[in-house]
């Protein structure tokens, strides 16, 4: 063991259930979905993402949440797939982003810069060439924050270290879901 | 009108819901989910691609997949949320994969060579990079593959004009969502 540090092991993910928008710029708290626990934590396996934060902070969302990690965790699930298991582990339901970051501080040592993404964009958003650069250069750690419904909502954003650029594609549509948009920015940060 | 024809436009993709595997290396057929439909959609939208089939056998499966189409495209859904709209209106729903092929030649006018995606690989599978450059230089039209469940069985792998090379992140672990490896792989072929 030699300490070295993997940029994937420097980063964690959250998920913002609130506050986030609505489709008429409402602050909003989002409903948890199943598929956002089990897609985006197996991407975040797959890139060597350190943990991956679900962040509500509606108690009954929370237990709901704990409920499908139970199930895969210790349930029936965790002998029938044994990788989702894999996936889910890394998994950490807390109630606001203050207690992610917390939990993420007291798991490595260091508190993570905070990282903003979001389809918008914005005045100093920072390229993903540039991010991974310093992805593997620097010795900090980052917790990317990615927003459910129509996105992170100001203060999130303006209060974090960076803004990553938005996923742009080969057309002016420009709606990714949260679930493919953590994906491709994993892959981008992370991949090959 | 130049009748130029950019990469996304040369590819449809296909997700197949038969043939392909279980768990237990089964050929099964696989449910229709309401979020294959929307991110998928979403994604293909988003990266310029001509046209997403959704392949299944069973009637009453493709019946609920036009239900939510007809909900996003004309009902409540269409004026709720246009962009949904937008996106589904690249959808169609087949009986099998021969039928896809068919009215993906008859929707351009060519035959689409067909490119199959796993988690597998295989001997002879193409490199993002070098499918990406075959994209942009030749003016053959595509259809990508898409296994639901533990992917395509052999036979139509072993069918298709390519394999493309499987997605690797920065780990071992490699069991993305099909929704993720869609995201992902028109990321790299279409993207930036």
């Amino acid at each position: 063991m030699t300490g070295a540090v993997s940029p994937g092991d420097r980063v964690a993910i959250a998920l913002l259930h609130y506050p986030v928008y609505n489709r008429n710029h409402d602050v909003v708290t989002t409903a948890v979905t199943n598929l956002d626990l089990h897609d985006i934590a197996r991407a975040a396996r797959t890139y060597g993402v350190g943990r991956y934060y679900v962040v509500t902070p509606v108690p009954e969302q929370r237990e709901l949440a704990q409920k499908v990690l139970r199930h895969w965790l210790e349930g029936w699930g965790a002998t029938y797939n044994p990788r989702r298991k894999e996936a889910l582990e890394i998994v950490s339901v807390t109630e606001t982003l203050e207690r992610a970051i917390e939990a993420e501080s007291s798991r490595t040592g260091q508190v993570p810069k905070l990282v903003a993404t979001g389809a918008r964009g914005g005045a100093g958003a920072v390229s993903f060439d540039n991010f991974s650069r310093q992805l593997k250069d620097s010795d900090d750690r980052f917790l990317l924050l990615f927003g459910t419904g129509w996105g992170l909502v100001e203060e999130v954003t303006q209060r974090a270290d960076y803004l990553l650029a938005p996923v742009r594609g080969a057309s002016e549509y420009n709606h990714l879901s949260v679930r493919s948009a953590v994906s491709i920015i994993l892959d981008r940060l992370l991949g090959r």
